[in-house]
């Protein structure tokens, strides 16, 4: 019950025990096909242009900020917890003038701020994290991507918290690019980053396409855009890789593309409102139990994540002392903190798989527990009480 | 029985089922340790930093490069083959100034060549595949490290398509960083890089070092050299993140660290010089066998690797169309090739758990069955009589 990763649905961890097939095997590329369609409606988009990175999701947002940024370009970061700062660190990566509109830990930054922001550094991108695990914030983009679009710039947005478990809406955004992972609320194992691109910005990438020695082909032609600065990260070469073209790029990650494929199926079989709903049920349940417990929830109310809560270290509490007895006595895992925060609050997820009602009431009925073994006084019973009223609200 | 990715052992199919655990969860930080222990013997080394790098087996080429190589740095690629052209493509990228010692398609470089493109391009790094599956050649690398070291350079081995079926000496080759790959003789999926890194370039790497804003501490201060250009792909936080310290990076990628782990344990279960045994006997008996038919085998015998053996398609046979029979009629698949082999050559794997006798002697015979369908007058039966001579000789 931390932040992620978490527990993945068995159905998830079943396909990946199906055996490989060889990379351009019709059956292989025919599930690559299924995942593309899979994943459209998962990331709210008709984008052509959905498919997985092979590696972790931090993996997927070094991928569409390097096929996007070249050296010199102004990027603007709305940033409002760590991965804001993580954009930051790639982007500098990568040579870009990063620039910053920012909040508080604990919330978001307001859309006329991104405006006056944009106004001012006249960004070529503008990069988001969606909702940032380390402060518990999910960012609203509604409208984010006409204002990106009127200043001439790309909408990048970090969806890897969110998939799953809060509606992604990259059309009506209009984000150029969306990013995720399994391992949160999609309920699979790190180690692949869906991605989605708008033609828009698959256009600029194409734009900058330099074809592998060793693999030209006569009807595959470079671009005259500056060359990407990673070849493994090369969304122009992974999209010829996705196409019809199969053109050979990294030895797709068969295993992980079973577990991506599962993941999208359940989640498409569950039903997206209704899986949007339980992770609602779920943060209204552990947010509703922890305040009974009399502990203090933190963070923005108005803009709080479905799937993570932050709560307060009680004055006297040993944190790391329950967060062990929490894992000891109840294999009960629940998250540390970063910067600002850390040793000030634990953040508990309820992600996915274990987004259930049960996982969340017994996580409540542990943490009262290991907080009454550390002499923390409370209301016996009431966190439970409060969550399960709080569930079927 | 194509050039990787093969059919996974059961047993890391089976090892990737077991549900995920927490980044940080004791077990899970067991496991990582039990992983570089498991591949120092694999990699013959005693490197401290031999660990993974979570993508495929290209991730783990292009975070050994980023890492050592600055831009404008010399790199000298010893090129022999379409992996090598890789070398220099993700060097490129970087920034490196490349040069190059080459060989033909289906020969290796001597040693005295590489010793006098040392002298003549003094590189900062030595760059060179061992096994390059679209050629089928093994590059000899003993004494290779030292010629390095007298120049001041460091040197890197990609081992992708020989680790678990060749010796890997990273020890006595004297080689800096070495990098491998699950798909192809390990018998795992693609998607996990396993990494040794030596005591000298972990130094070069840790010089590099900056830490993350959000979670930076105390105990861990940056290095002066140039930063590296990659976030993901760092190897100094890769380090960081898998030493005692435990700081925060990428998210592990659970299932693909138990796939890596099995692996190691099967292959050491099994004994490192059975195993190699074992795939020189299938190198042996698939390349009597092919030529018992009548064909002819590509490149140089005496630095043929011994997991894949490139053949002739023969005159008036159809390569494409004898592929899709062996797949459609016998649902095997063997490789097609690159470049300047493409439709000149098929390439035939036997690797890791496909490096057996009975996989051999049916892909022989399938094989036959197809050719004649083609209408190749060829002798019945020799090919698995010869095989199965040439298996125990």
């Amino acid at each position: 019950m931390g932040p992620g990763p978490v527990n993945a649905h068995p159905r998830v961890l079943r396909a990946m025990s199906a055996d490989l097939l060889g990379q351009f095997d019709p059956e292989m590329t025919g599930y690559m096909n299924q995942v593309m369609a899979l994943y459209r409606p998962i990331f709210g988009t008709q984008n052509q242009w959905t498919m997985l990175v092979d590696g972790t999701a931090r993996a997927g947002i070094e991928a569409a900020l390097v096929s996007i940024v070249a050296p010199g370009d102004t990027v603007l970061v709305v940033n409002f917890g760590r991965f804001g700062l993580l954009l930051t660190e790639i982007l500098g990566r990568i040579g870009a003038r990063v620039e910053t509109v920012e909040a508080s830990w604990g919330e978001i930054v307001p859309m006329d701020a991104i405006a006056a922001g944009i106004e001012r550094v006249q960004p070529k991108v503008v990069a988001t994290i969606h909702g940032d695990t380390s402060t518990s914030m999910a960012q609203p983009l509604d409208g984010l991507g006409a204002l990106c679009a009127a200043a001439g710039a790309l909408l990048y947005v970090d969806a890897t918290a969110t998939i799953g478990g809060m509606a992604i809406a990259a059309d009506r955004w209009g984000a150029d690019i969306v990013t995720g992972g399994l391992q949160k609320c999609l309920g699979g194992p790190s180690g692949s980053a869906p991605i989605t691109i708008s033609d828009k910005a698959a256009a600029l990438i194409q734009g900058r396409k330099r074809v592998e020695a060793g693999i030209r082909r006569d009807d595959i032609s470079d671009g005259a855009g500056p060359r990407i600065g990673s070849n493994y990260f090369d969304l122009a070469m992974i999209m010829d890789y996705w196409s019809d073209k199969r053109l050979n790029h990294h030895t797709e990650a068969t295993s992980m593309l079973y577990a991506a494929r599962e993941c999208a199926r359940i989640m498409l079989g569950e039903g997206l409102e209704a899986r949007y709903a339980r992770h609602e049920a779920a943060g209204r349940a552990m947010t509703a139990g922890l305040r009974a417990m009399g502990l203090t929830v933190f963070g923005d109310d108005a803009h709080r994540m479905t799937n993570v809560t932050g709560v307060f270290i009680p004055q006297g509490v040993d944190g790391e002392r329950v967060r062990t007895m929490m894992r000891d006595a109840f294999e009960i895992e629940i998250g540390t903190a970063f910067g600002p925060l850390q040793g000030r609050i634990w953040r508990i997820g309820a992600m996915g798989y274990n987004a259930m009602k049960h996982k969340v009431l017994i996580t409540l009925g542990a943490l009262e527990a290991c907080l009454r073994q550390e002499g923390f006084t409370l209301p016996a019973g009431e966190a439970v009480n409060a969550a399960m009223a709080a569930w079927d609200a």
